[in-house]
């Protein structure tokens, strides 16, 4: 599909921006029997539904919930059962480490084993962050022959290990079994070209242990997920766009780094995304501008607060409108239903308004009104082709 | 699919039923306009349409009717087209012969040949089913080196052949030209380590003919639809549930054990099955009920035998809802509307109702109805991984 689009594009002026709301899918409350985009006051997102094309996206199949990774690669085009990208890098991107091709990268776990090195905590009661920031500090003494290691903390428990040099694989099992009362699993390599990665990372278990004796509960480490920097099509060479992210969390910068997009500053809030949004206007064919507020009220359970959390996107998108672009998307990379206070696998509503949309009944921006759509419910990486066709950026395919 | 469902699957506490109407889909009616299920009244399920996700289930591909096996296969969550299963396994399990690992069976019908030994009627006049009891009681008497041989009566001219033995192959063609005025053919090997079982295959066919030779109009067999029982994914290992079926009528059994349920005993009315399920009710996660009261009344072209089936099947609604399960469907293998008075190709309607299936403007559980409803079209091997969502049984894919 990439490749089709690939061979297609064309150049042209036209401009698109593609609005994510992390985790905007809802459910209803069962008190009221509304969403939480049934129950925000949303005038100029129901406005602008009124003259798109509407419809649901699913990530990456039905009944599957997609993690932030998986969603936005598939709201960029990259099918996510096709380009699959490892926790580790993933937990990579969240701390906006500078991850290079060939790196090998691991989420870890600080852990607590007992005595005789069973695990007895997997997580090491979450220790605060600041404790865990003080033990990667000890594991960073860890030397390993031929390779870097690069230990960095992310948040309580949790950090990312990297081995940076020639030859690395991360086709490796992991050494979290997934249970208690067990000790860690030395890896395995998965394919012979790993055999020495899978050395190189039990030579750092070991040396960890010792390191870390005194340090109950965190007084071992667990790692998974390992995995290289996937070599993604880039995004701007697919599509023939100058493309832009404008994101205030470092988990979707750098998602958006990893598909080749240039990462513009911005500041910490959504009205500081969309200053950095028109300061770039020129300078960009797309942007891709990432809202976390509907996702963080949504994982908290909290309803209304879900529902503030689109009303203040709601009240800045006459500023984007503005601006005028040829191709609006407003979509998110999954569903984050107050309800069930997680990512959930619900299709997620979308609309793409353009000169050249059609003629669409749906006159609401919410998940009931979209389902009845012209963009019907469609696979989210079939957005992309949508929008560039759109954006007439797409030449036809035969004579 | 199958292995990313598998790879996801988590445990819970939560109970699932599937409750599945053969052949529900029908056809409006031309002198009413109106379908069996807009005919119906049908309270409890249009209340339970209300409150859940509707839309419609194609088990096979647009335009294709389903057979049983593949229509039960789709509502289980395998594709169809990737698991096939012969005819003569079919067969076998509709009169739940114990078809075992390597075992070959095959689809037989007595036909009727001429002198010369050519087919004048396919069926050898649909004789009474006591003929094939009595016809196969000779074919037993055939003995092959090697291998075993197992002649099981079906109904009227119908009867199953089994061989049982080592290095066996289904890839055999068929005996039964499909066509009259020429001899039945002898069985090629479709691929080389199917040689032997073709020449045993043939050796049966010519030790049949002598012993046929007086019992006119069956004085011959036509054999087809050879294959091994399929080795398919086990649905309580997929999805990790304890997974159990109530039918009354054996091929449903069949279909069940073959993909590993537990079949429970019970007795030859919808009443008993439900009676069933709640006698069982703690011992598993997941049951697949059948009723077949539809599909005899659609195939016979009864229009109000089968409004009558379906109103039978409302008035029991009630009790599996008291047993509150989790997750709720109602849906069918494949359509059988009245006026076709055979299979149809026709997408089936579908509901799921759970605490998180979302909101939905479907109010009745008609074709028509459910059509505009939030599942969509789906192939009916996309409605498992669904449930299994809204069972919150599967965890989300990737970070």
């Amino acid at each position: 599909m990439l490749d089709l689009i690939r061979s297609l594009a064309i150049p042209n002026t036209t401009k698109i921006v593609l609005l994510s709301l992390d985790g905007l899918g809802g459910l209803p409350r069962p008190e009221t029997g509304r969403s939480e985009l049934e129950t925000a006051r949303l005038p100029n997102l129901h406005a602008l539904a009124a003259e798109a094309a509407c419809g649901l996206l699913r990530h990456v199949a039905p009944g599957v919930t997609p993690g932030s990774g998986p969603g936005h690669l598939g709201l960029f085009g990259y099918d996510p059962l096709v380009h699959q990208v490892g926790r580790g890098v993933l937990e990579s991107l969240g701390i906006e480490f500078d991850l290079r091709a060939g790196d090998v990268a691991a989420r870890g776990n600080f852990c607590t084993v007992d005595a005789a090195g069973r695990i007895t905590d997997r997580r090491a009661g979450r220790i605060p962050t600041e404790t865990c920031v003080r033990l990667v500090e000890r594991l960073r003494a860890i030397r390993l022959p031929g390779v870097e290691t690069l230990v960095e903390p992310v948040q309580e428990h949790r950090f990312v290990l990297v081995l940076r040099g020639a030859g690395l694989s991360g086709r490796l099992s992991e050494t979290d079994p997934q249970a208690l009362d067990t000790p860690p699993l030395p890896v395995r390599a998965l394919e012979p070209a790993a055999e020495r990665t899978a050395q190189l990372v039990n030579a750092f278990v070991d040396a960890a242990r010792p390191l870390l004796a005194d340090a109950r509960p965190a007084n071992m480490v667990l790692l998974r997920g390992f995995d290289r920097r996937p070599d993604l099509p880039r995004f701007p060479e697919v599509y023939g766009l100058r493309a832009a992210a404008i994101a205030a969390y470092p988990m979707y910068r750098g998602l958006a780094k990893l598909v080749g997009m240039d990462v513009l500053k911005t500041g910490r809030t959504y009205a500081d995304e969309i200053a950095t949004l028109r300061e770039h206007w020129q300078a960009y064919d797309f942007f891709f501008v990432h809202y976390k507020d509907t996702d963080k009220a949504g994982e908290d359970g909290n309803f209304d607060a879900k529902v503030q959390a689109l009303e203040r996107f709601d009240a800045l998108l006459p500023a984007v409108r503005e601006l005028n672009p040829d191709v609006l998307v407003v979509s998110g990379d999954h569903a984050t239903p107050s309800i069930l206070a997680a990512h959930g696998w619900q299709p997620v509503p979308a609309l793409l308004r353009s000169r050249y949309c059609g003629a669409d009944p749906v006159t609401a921006f919410t998940e009931r009104a979209c389902a009845g759509g012209t963009l019907g419910t469609l696979p989210a990486h079939h957005l992309m082709p949508l929008v560039m066709a759109n954006a007439l950026r797409l030449t036809k395919f035969g004579a």
